[in-house]
């Protein structure tokens, strides 16, 4: 049998127990599961930095992979806890939106609520769902337990509106979602945005720039030079060779991207 | 059979080789553990920090793990090396208090020295007791060796005596003792402090600020409230709601925390 | 059967899906492979840390290991792709130079270049070889796959002057590659380079400031003091007793430690 893979991502930062105290759950109920951090440094309760980092991996797990996120500015209140099924793969999350990135290119095969206390630890600390609802309920999955245990089927969930761009006559406006380690500024501008016309036709506004054209890669410009390309996530990036574009541009999270054809 | 875990705990940083190389040694000598990192991030040599984050991981481990600390201000000194029995647990790590944080709740069920050479790696640094030394005595307790193989049982070990809350009239006077990512301020004093008083009637005074009553999580009060709570470790902390105390404070491990009746 | 080992070293940061990205990819691939994060804050591209780190683990990790590396500037140019034998483990990375740390020290088994595409992902990101290719490769090896599948054996492989320091009369001039959490300053000279004379008669002279002899571990003297000594890694590394000697020395990286002996 293939040892089954549970993912953690977290707005919990690479300090304290607290990530540690969720593996200790999930190893303690699920021996010999392999765990594997995703990120535990997205910014404190950002709902799309989570969603962003969720649909970068989804394509890269095996069917079956238990994905356990916690990024919960609700933590404690009347907020949902959820199992989504999506790319025969689990999610286990609050129902806050963080789903969005995954379940906009990958229909839902299920939702459940999570609610059955027998498959909760027995204290439950009003601030740490993660650790005594949400790791319990990812160890039941990748046992291959019964999603109905964890509570009533539900059909809706909630999804981020800005995680689309908006169309235009000529393109469309999006906004930086994410910038990396390297400067690069990952926009909600995905491929299936740039029709019908070639990749030298588009032209990228973003902070008073104009970038013209959709190159390949980094290398096929000189360093130095502003780009815009389809990075690995078929998303579209603005990028600086060899430098850091949201140095450059004081951009990062947030800013506006305009995408339109050239005349 | 369960596969082991052995956990790993230091002040190294997420930066170089020091902590992948424990883990080579710990694979090497005890093949299919599971290495589960805690956190490498204890602030250099703070041993109280680090006290602090195995108490919040203690009860979330099944029995027999094996937890790994090197936060180690004297290595290449005359401290000792210990391996702690508790909770069920392993502890291997330098005897300077850093165990405290486990002691308090979960008596000692047995301290052994380590000190046996043939356990350890041939050539031991003088500056990274950690990977040859205490990594092949972990990997030596994972595997069901003998304790008393490791050197000669010992009846004391070193805690430290910042890690309690001092008791007065109607109350007690604390101090933060770590820092979480969100800016909550984790103190010293525990649930078993706050007694013969209802929740309301408990003031906490930090920073020249004053807190009234310990609320059940943050969502109980309005975005920007200052709040007391007891957080998922036990410990009252104090965070403002959707915000961060620690800078809205000015405050951090070593701020004073006096927590009292109201009148 | 002992369980293979892969482990990961990047310049990708803690952020983002792309670590994980990798992993998914691995454990799809190679279920049941023990995965080990080495080191993700590599600089953005130096590739000299990168080959300090990878310098670092070597002996550490049994025969059989795998060690995927992507520090990779060239991502998408006509660089090569490389998987190396040595010490009787594998190491996959690109071709510029990473692999120096490594090669100095234990000869080559063996290089091939990876170019076979039914070995890689059906679709190639121009920006993302890391996944999509060396991924893949590492996993062939890990199940046990013949080398000569990835690609042509080659007989050279780029390998970094910066790593070894030059000769002088009377000992050698080198630079700090690598500074640690705690401000240590390591340096590319090793003990090695130290010979003839006694450890008392050597004098580091660095940012202006002389350090006289190589002390055997941090305790040998008083705090605030500065020393040199020989460290876990065997480098000579330049250290404030209990302090930063980075901060202290307003040092880093590329700083020039001249080495020779007292008269």
């Amino acid at each position: 049998m293939k040892p089954g893979i549970i993912t953690l991502t977290t707005d919990f930062g690479q300090i304290g127990p607290y990530v540690a105290a969720m593996k200790g759950i999930l190893l303690g109920l699920a021996p010999g599961a392999a765990l594997v951090d995703v990120c535990h440094s997205i910014a404190p309760q950002n709902v799309l930095e989570g969603s962003f980092v969720l649909a970068g991996i989804v394509d890269a797990f095996p069917a079956g992979t238990v994905h356990l996120v916690v990024v919960d500015p609700g933590v404690g209140t009347d907020r949902k806890l959820i199992a989504v099924k999506a790319a025969d793969q689990w999610f286990v999350l609050p129902d806050n939106g963080v789903i969005t990135g995954v379940s906009r290119g990958h229909p839902s095969q299920g939702v459940w609520e999570i609610t059955n206390p027998n498959l909760a630890r027995r204290e439950i600390s009003p601030t740490f769902h993660g650790r005594d609802i949400l790791a319990p309920a990812a160890a039941h999955l990748i046992k291959g337990g019964d999603p109905a245990e964890l509570g009533a089927a539900v059909s809706r969930f909630i999804t981020l509106r800005n995680f689309e761009p908006t169309p235009t006559e000529n393109g469309c406006i999006g906004e930086v979602i994410f910038k990396d380690t390297f400067g690069n500024l990952i926009t909600n501008i995905k491929e299936e945005h740039l029709t019908g016309r070639a990749a030298k036709d588009w032209v990228a506004e973003i902070a008073g720039q104009r970038v013209e054209g959709i190159v390949r890669t980094y290398g096929d410009r000189p360093t130095g030079s502003l780009v815009a390309l389809l990075g690995s996530g078929g998303w579209v990036e603005v990028a600086v060779v060899n430098g850091d574009a949201g140095r450059v541009l004081s951009a990062g999270p947030g800013t506006t991207v305009w995408l339109r054809t050239a005349n």
